[in-house]
């Protein structure tokens, strides 16, 4: 048992110093959104840039980068919510934690545009992909207006 | 359709540069990598301390780690094979492009083990869980040892 021990620590950082929660400090919490959204903008704007026509077409990969936005999307909610959160420095404007619910509600919406991409990535065909890549886009854009500094 | 061109640029960063790729060049690629890798690590620690103790099992939020895992563990490894990855600067050895076969077999093994601790952890108790993040743990250190710069 101790091997085991010693093997995650020497594999993982630990991160459990506030309390019920996977992050250090307020600032650990809002790396963490910074990684989750730049993943996020990554894999879905390579879905743009398939709907624009600026990368050529492909199925296969349309799935996979809709599959990983169902996950991804789930991610940095939680980070937004540790003590400190709202004081610490990033682009997060205040009116997050003035607004939670309606931040909150988006967030949600956001999971679910998500997982309609997903179900229209499945389909395979552009048709289908096209409108579901404008209702992310559309979601993304609306919470970014009024929850994040330029 | 005019209209949908001007909302996906305005909520993505185009990033269709590098043919075939969803990344703009190596530099981007490596910051892909190490984004993927950071949510990986946290994550995974967040387990970790669950395992140690250092913070309260949680069988829910185990379940939601090691979901994410699932997904996060797919991600990095088309950053390591786009033009010029093997020469920007990150703590990436050169050895991985020299054993690309190993490196991708330490990849599968690694999302393999992502996939047994989902199993694990939907079981929701600590006696399925903890070898599986032992094992996860243990591959992060092979290859960390084999193919990470200090």
């Amino acid at each position: 048992m101790k091997n085991l021990f010693i093997l995650i620590a020497l594999s993982t950082a630990s991160t459990g110093a506030i309390a019920a929660s996977a992050f250090s400090d307020a600032e650990d919490a809002v790396s963490y959104r910074q990684h989750s959204f730049q993943l996020i903008r990554h894999n879905f704007a390579d879905l743009g840039d398939m709907v624009k026509g600026q990368v050529p077409f492909d199925a296969e990969r349309a799935k996979r980068r809709a599959a990983a936005l169902v996950s991804l999307t789930t991610l940095p909610w939680e980070a937004f919510e540790v003590p400190g959160a709202d004081k610490a420095e990033s682009s997060a404007k205040a009116d997050i934690w003035q607004n939670l619910q309606d931040f909150k509600q988006k967030a949600e919406k956001f999971q679910a545009d998500a997982a309609a991409l997903n179900t229209a990535a499945a389909s395979g065909t552009m048709e289908q992909i096209k409108p579901a890549v404008m209702a992310f886009a559309k979601n993304c854009k609306a919470c970014h207006d009024k929850y994040k500094a330029d």
